[in-house]
């Protein structure tokens, strides 16, 4: 056996495909300007619609039941966010993860502020059947999510503080793969390095900033373009591509300025500027779970 | 009969006529800062009312119908846009657009999204006898509104896909003009030139950017600065000065930019500095219909 | 009696120990990153919890009755402005004035729009017994607040026009301290020069820009780093902190740009950047009542 040498060039091999694929989601996007609607939260709402239009895609907001079945039917994907629930999410919430998974759409949620509510768990149990493409959110609120859903890695949601992580994305690790391999997609956990798997290989993107942080809807933003990079590429890749993009796009911003305001805006443009092959080649570890 | 002459000297002095409306709404709303209240989305709510105190108006949003009636009784003009409908708009916007009719104040109906969803179709379909002083939306929603309401130029809104237009604003040109013939106000199409009519005259303003797609909200501002002026001209005066300001502030926000997040923060400082004379000025052909 | 060198002693020692409060508070929060939580307007809630995320503090913003219970139990303050109010607001905005005063966390007002609708006006009046720690609003919200409670230096509410304010700040003096006295809190009146009283002292904060009223949210965005401070001093030196960093902050940023666009983006910043030192020296005024 030579395992070692083995491993290394069956990871050469991979890693040079998921960077072509990257390459494929970004271009595919710029070319096709997909749209992915979302129901989002309040406070980061715009934030995540230009970040979806600075990287290629199209973005539409909704909050009725019917109009949100109607962005899941018409749409590549659909975004949800679980930021500010308003009472008609009740109704509007479900019926997208529904025909999301009744049609095979992807679907993207992020469970922001797990453990804040009774109808945000409701809604977040109600989802483990609809088994969401992509599940977005930092390390306490995937450990929380696989706890509801009574997978390994989980815990109960009642340490919840607010919308910030207090566990680290290695910690997360477990949940984050016993939930990929409940949903057959893939999940990713932000963090200082942002970790993405599929159940069955686990990647570590790098790069990002401290600015990140420093803003509202960095997170929620993120999810909001896996959505778009979702309508044209598999879970994996699309969560791999966004978090490809984030990261080198986070790392130059911080580069040219001194404040979160600047940050912001910087942020934006280098989201619209970063070159395929740049997204592809940043930093980025795979490995076999 | 010498009319290439005569049509000539009409258009020149039209011309001139229209250049002094237009720098006597700019000027007046600076010096008199008027309040156009609205009911808009949660996506570019920050948007629409940034514009409107940049150009010198005063903005409030709200979403109750008792507060919408306030607004459109004590604003100078009111502004209705459609994005993210809440249950309640049941109630409010007919209220706004009852109130503001029975009262002679202007309001601006932006249809954004129309055909998804039921209530947003119920709403658009009792607006027709409330009539707007402006309506504004991208070619393909004034094509399907006129189709709405049974008008010339219409077609049916079965063909929405989401917020983006699927039509060139010439094919609009009819839908424009029979909706601005029912109302007897004014019809602003946006898209590469803008088209605005009250019905008997077409005018096309040029200028803006191509980082206007890439960003969210410059339709939907735009429809709030129309009301800002709605509240001191005439409803097509209203709409031709802010496709001006709007058509100036793009161009020369381009300019400075390489990027979206960066053109949308430089196209507020360019509608703050932007002079009457300047926007009196922007490139704007006027024909008769 | 040597009464006017036993003030001036008065003072310079008064002062001193506010300016060492003030660093501490900018410094615990900085170091501590306490939570705030708020139910606040869409227009401009992305701007407050950027500014309070800017400042060093952690935002949280919801809409339901057992959210908004659960946040004011777990932050360290809570926020509520009454900007774009939803009909659910009706149970919420009470439970989470009601759990604040019941288990003695501060908690923040912003009684914006006061006299638009019904809604508003049964929420401002139900919150008297709830005696919010820091109320913060305009000269005319401030005077309107003070009638509606039956206070001195209050007038109805019946001449209200929007959001703007159509009084001085010096008009609101009166009103100002009736409230702080009645609530045992503080007030903060912003104006081109802040007014702030806990009911026996009152202090002016110099500064800001003349920017602040052509861009959305700065008085919204106050009220919301008011609460972050508020989980770390008392309301007093809670609204003295807000004040001078907006007052630093806003002269700084006004100094490097020439529109409202880069002006907001600046501010941000300068929030960020600002030492706890500069933030005590902010030219500040305290006199008896």
């Amino acid at each position: 056996m030579n395992l070692p040498l083995r491993k290394e060039d069956y990871n050469m091999i991979n890693q040079e495909d998921i960077k072509s694929q990257i390459i494929q989601a970004v271009e595919t996007v710029r070319q096709t300007n997909p749209m992915a609607g979302s129901v989002t939260n309040t406070v980061t709402i715009n934030f995540v619609a230009n970040a979806q239009l600075a990287v290629g895609g199209s973005a539409a907001m909704v909050y009725l039941p019917d109009e949100g079945e109607f962005l899941a039917n018409v749409g590549g994907a659909t975004y949800i966010n679980m930021g500010t629930l308003l009472p008609i999410y009740e109704e509007t919430l479900p019926q997208i993860a529904k025909v999301s998974h009744d049609t095979g759409k992807p679907w993207v949620l992020d469970p922001v502020a797990i453990g804040i509510g009774s109808l945000r768990n409701q809604l977040l149990r109600e989802f483990k059947q609809y088994k969401p493409s992509v599940i977005r959110g930092n390390a306490s609120e995937i450990i929380a999510l696989a706890g509801l859903w009574e997978l390994d890695g989980g815990t109960d949601v009642s340490n919840a503080r607010g919308v910030d992580s207090t566990d680290s994305v290695s910690d997360a690790k477990a949940a984050a793969i016993a939930l990929a391999k409940w949903t057959g997609g893939a999940v990713a956990v932000s963090g200082k390095t942002d970790l993405i798997t599929d159940g069955s290989v686990i990647a570590f993107s790098y790069g990002g900033s401290h600015f990140m942080e420093k803003i509202t809807g960095a997170g929620c933003s993120l999810g909001g373009v896996v959505a778009v990079y979702a309508t044209v590429a598999s879970p994996f890749i699309a969560a791999l591509t966004a978090a490809a993009v984030y990261n080198l796009a986070g790392s130059r911003a911080e580069n040219k300025v001194d404040g979160p305001g600047s940050f912001q805006i910087q942020f934006l443009d280098e989201l619209y500027k970063a070159s395929a092959a740049d997204i592809a080649s940043n930093s980025l570890e795979i490995k076999e779970v």
